[in-house]
């Protein structure tokens, strides 16, 4: 959560002259999303976000990940709508960056869901899955099993400093899903990064979802299982499976599950905690001097995992086969 | 620019039942302020920034900050205005901090100012000298004279790391303005920190004076010139003399300076240059690892002080004696 990139004011009011919203009444870079620069920018029109794209973005992903905003949003999803300018284009330059200009949403992010927002994130969930068919523009999940083993393969030499034994466990659990992954589940848009600070609430209800910029093409109940990850542990690492049954359940009022979806979700709950495992453990052993994000724990997805090992099926989840 | 501390929404609730500003309805960490956490927070009621004063803010300090900008506002100076709760407190707890909601103010911060706006901030600076004027609390400076020479023994050792010499230059610089530094000029509250990210503006006028957590009591002359260091040296590190005798003469505009002052203003120059080149090579040489921070170059001050110690009197900035 930064700000990386100085925006000077004649640079905004020159880029801002490009769009029919007004002039800025204020401008602040907020501590949201960790991989752009964001600015809550207020004009005489109204609020919106500024987005900078950082290099960790790639600039040919961002088509995608604009183009989907419009979509959900004509879609009926509340989420950042984006604002084009005057010649009809949304994805502009400032400051040397890529950058997009989106509409603010009401809401606040939860630092711990109860039970009813987990409830309302599944149903939202579902909501997004709908609200994203017809999505012309493709974007594979970097993110999945190829790019586990790449990283895998990143980590190994170092995973043991981190923990005994987790350049072990790690490569186990790869070959472990690599030989099960499902081929042929219903798939199509996913957030595939729902975290709770990236939901809005009013009171109980979701009021928007944010953070597109890990979307891709991938099955559906993968996005549902990152969810179960993200929402349904508490700080001490407990399982909370009331939490995962109003998800689940939120999720399935909307769009029911099929059996083969059902079946797989204990391996996308694997997969899914392997996942953020490795991406957080790559961050871990290849700290930046000077970054302005400290690393996340890698362990606590370690932990989920263990978790998810033992799982006895799908009821773990609140999930049940009929 | 951090947000060091994460608060709950239950908590947050909590806080805000102590009040009487509505409900929520939006609260974003933003990136403003260095030393403590700032969140812009939105009501039912309107729009507020929560500040949680992290461990580099004095608790003994705080009732001088918040008493202060309950009096500038009622003087009339646009500042952020401590909200008070049910009880009457402004003060309060909130995260295991001391915490403190202040009024919103829109317009924002130059990154470049023009000479217009250096002319408006001095004018700022002279009414926020009036309206601090019978406040009832003292602060003395902790980061005058007795400061420096603490810092200059502390960073003695490694100073020299920075830049060859640096150790004789600050020492010697400290003995020059030991020997002359001024007794009895006219004093009272001053800000002691305007940078440009202090200061808003809508176009070239100031509306609003912010982060009054330096403030103290010390000579006024001595807060024009942190203000012509801030305010009137290019990127380049050039002195641009026409923002210079904008700004002085905004100053002198509202408040004439004594002889007296007008002539130790070249000293002044060269004090609060030094101050902030001690402040920023103390954080230099004692950066803490995964601090969010990342530490300004002191070098810049070594700079202005370079071109402070060549200068020829008052007129350089603009100022003449009668």
């Amino acid at each position: 959560m930064a700000v990386y990139t100085d925006v000077d004011n004649d640079a905004l009011a020159a880029f801002l002259a490009e769009y029919n919203i007004g002039e800025v009444l204020s401008f602040k870079g907020i501590a949201e999303g960790v991989e752009n620069s964001n600015f809550l920018l207020e004009t005489t029109r109204g609020r919106f976000i500024l987005t900078l794209f950082e290099k960790r973005v790639a600039e040919a992903d961002l088509p995608f990940f604009i183009g989907l905003m419009d979509h959900l949003a004509l879609g009926g999803l509340s989420c950042p709508t984006p604002i084009h300018a005057r010649d009809g284009k949304a994805l502009r330059r400032l400051a040397g960056r890529p950058a997009v200009i989106v509409s603010f949403l009401t809401g606040v992010s939860p630092r711990k869901p109860n039970v009813a927002q987990c409830a309302s994130v599944g149903a939202a969930l579902a909501g997004l899955h709908a609200a994203g068919a017809g999505f012309g523009i493709r974007r594979d999940n970097a993110l999945s099993l190829a790019g586990w083993r790449r990283l895998v393969n990143d980590c190994a030499a170092d995973a043991d400093k981190v923990r005994p034994g987790l350049a072990e466990t790690i490569a186990g659990e790869l070959a472990y899903l690599e030989a099960r992954w499902p081929r042929d589940l219903p798939r199509g848009v996913i957030h595939a990064d729902l975290f709770t600070d990236n939901v809005f609430f009013v009171g109980d209800d979701v009021s928007g979802l944010i953070d597109f910029y890990f979307a891709c093409n991938d099955f559906y109940a993968y996005d549902l299982a990152i969810c179960l990850n993200a929402w349904c542990f508490e700080p001490d690492g407990a399982f909370n499976a009331t939490k995962a049954m109003a998800l689940s359940r939120g999720y399935t009022g909307k769009r029911p599950l099929s059996r083969a979806e059902a079946a797989a979700m204990p391996l996308f709950c694997r997969g899914s905690a392997l996942r953020f495992l490795l991406t957080r453990l790559y961050d871990w052993l290849n700290q930046v001097p000077g970054a302005l994000v400290r690393p996340k724990d890698p362990v606590e997805y370690l932990n989920k995992l263990r978790f998810h090992t033992g799982a006895q099926g799908p009821e773990t989840y609140g999930i049940t086969i009929d």
